[in-house]
């Protein structure tokens, strides 16, 4: 039999033992799991980055994989801890939204339940810590076969994600800076779907907070000189604005939240309708 | 039979390629084994905080795993590598405190060894890495069934970590910061039997640096407006100061090793006596 | 059967999905594999540290490793994906000089193929992120069993490294810094094959960046009291330059690519003729 897969998503940084203490109990519980990370370096507190970033891994993962995210301002309030049950996996953490793209992705949930079963978390729950208490211990039950509708009540809907949408005012597509990662590329909400592409090698005209850029749009970084920006649609299918090998978030000054308005140049492309 | 676990705790970060090379050694030796890491980015040379995370990260891990920690100021001195076992689990690390903190919890030592058989360690032993060329394979070979006392002689002894003890002084609790984590949560020596609590919700005075406050003693973090204060017994069961999805450790401008002083609030509780 | 080792070493950073997305295609292909990372912290497009950090870690794998490294400035040009397999392991990466030094150390590549069949690939491959689609699918068919010779032509010679080497002037070694590690370590391109050691305890004269430097030449840190510098051959063959608990990168203000001199004292050491 396969040993089961478990992934992790978490704002806890990798300096403290808490992601360790996750993963102990996990062993303690399901010693074939294996755990993978998908990150610990979320924001603190951000919901809608933890969120994109279980969304864009999930889709790699083998199916029957039971991802846990934990970014969760909220806890030991009234958010339930839920578990998510799609036709390819399963999802273990607070209903704030942070599983709620990575669900819709996989075409919504299947079933929906509360954790609530004290025998399938650990015996004594902290306040401040469902990650190790409740989410960790509930992904390594069902790694062992114990089947999500024993956890608790069903529920019948989700907490949406908090992400942004694409709004067309004027010719123009406004949209959201959803991420700028570790190399500095600007990840936009704009999906390729939303931007007829008449012909790759076109240019776009794009408005990025207080910078008006004019971008050729490219499917490798070295189709411009060294330092230079562009635009490509990126590995996860959103519009990216890049410098091919520089830091393009630091050198326009952009962070996540940041509006984008863009404009495909007249003559080579056209906004879909 | 059950995969052998190995925890690593180290300060050698996560940019070279030294917490890989102790890996690379373990499997070599050791094919079966499961490495968690606890943490790789404790302060360097903070043999303190290497003890605070290996101890609130061990009691969570499953009998019989073994437990390397590696922060080690002293490396190629005459400081002795050792083998701690307890009624739990084994510990094994440089004899400078680091190890000492977890296997009091664990109630003590059954047994210290120093590791001196030059059969279970690396061929070469440089004097700058003994994480990779001693305590890796030690651990390892642990793992593989070989029993402490193959590795060397008998020690009565360890070094105690250098852990702060609370003081009382004029119905004063003065006890010590000794961990602010990546939430910048303040985390005190002081824990839940220090202060006899008569009830949650009580408010408590404490002087923390130069700053006076009067906390609220909370369960969950929520209790309290975002980005204000509160007090409350973290997970690990030490007295923590927080803002609710804020820093406290960098409003405060707080650090380990800083002083705290706390009062019960008179009408809502008291000093242990 | 002993499980597949596959180690990661990229420029990818921890805190955005991209390595767990690698390691997702892995377990897909091979659930077997075990995968280690051994630094996803190397700096952004420096194939040099990432060849450094890779060539440090290889020699502690188990025989028969497959070692992925993606440093790829040139991601999506023509710049080919190759596996190299040596003697001893296999690297998967791009031709880039990323993999050579670590098959140097080998004792060279036996059989360099390029990675050109789209069966063993995943079918679809983003111009941005060939660590994803093409080298961890790669990695992953060898773990199970595919050779190399399945996956392309083969292909006689490969992009060296941007190692600097030792030059000889006057009577002096001029080297170069290849890097600074977290301790702040200054690691030179000097093995100690390139100084004859008359003996250790000798003073050596070294001149790294403006600061001229006469060190103890110690083998351990302690030698020289706290916070004072010191030489040694490091634990990778290396002359190094420290700080006793110090760092003293930050201290001599010097970076990867600066120029060392070096010089041993008359009475103790001389230039190796």
């Amino acid at each position: 039999m396969l040993r089961p897969i478990i992934s992790l998503t978490t704002d806890f940084g990798l300096r403290d033992p808490y992601v360790a203490e996750m993963k102990a109990v996990i062993l303690r519980i399901c010693a074939e799991a294996r755990i993978v990370d998908i990150s610990h370096e979320i924001k603190k507190y951000d919901v809608t980055m933890g969120a994109f970033a279980l969304a864009c891994a999930a889709p790699y993962f083998p199916e029957g994989t039971f991802h846990v995210a934990v970014v969760d301002p909220g806890v030991g309030t009234e958010r339930q801890p839920i578990i998510i049950q799609t036709s390819k996996c399963y999802y273990v953490g607070p209903d704030n939204g942070v599983l709620a793209l990575a669900a819709r992705n996989d075409g919504g949930p299947e079933s929906i339940h509360k954790i609530a079963n004290p025998k399938l978390i650990l015996p004594q729950v902290s306040s401040t810590f469902h990650g190790r208490d409740i989410f960790a211990p509930a992904a390594a039950q069902m790694a062992n076969g114990i089947p999500p509708a024993e956890f608790g009540p069903k529920i019948s809907r989700i907490s949406n994600a908090a992400f942004p949408r694409v709004v067309k005012r004027r010719g123009t597509l406004v949209g959201e800076v959803i991420h700028t990662d570790e190399f500095g590329n600007i990840i936009t909400n704009l999906q390729s779907k939303d931007i007829q592409i008449i012909r790759t090698q076109s240019s776009i005209n794009i408005k990025v907070k207080n910078t008006q850029l004019r971008l050729k749009l490219c499917e490798t970084y070295a189709e411009v000189p060294k330092h230079r920006p562009l635009a490509l649609i990126g590995s996860h299918n959103f519009l990216e604005i890049s410098l091919n090998q520089g830091n393009a978030a630091r050198a326009y000054k952009v962070k996540t939240g940041d509006k984008i308005a863009v404009q495909l140049a007249e003559r080579t492309g056209r906004i879909k309708p």
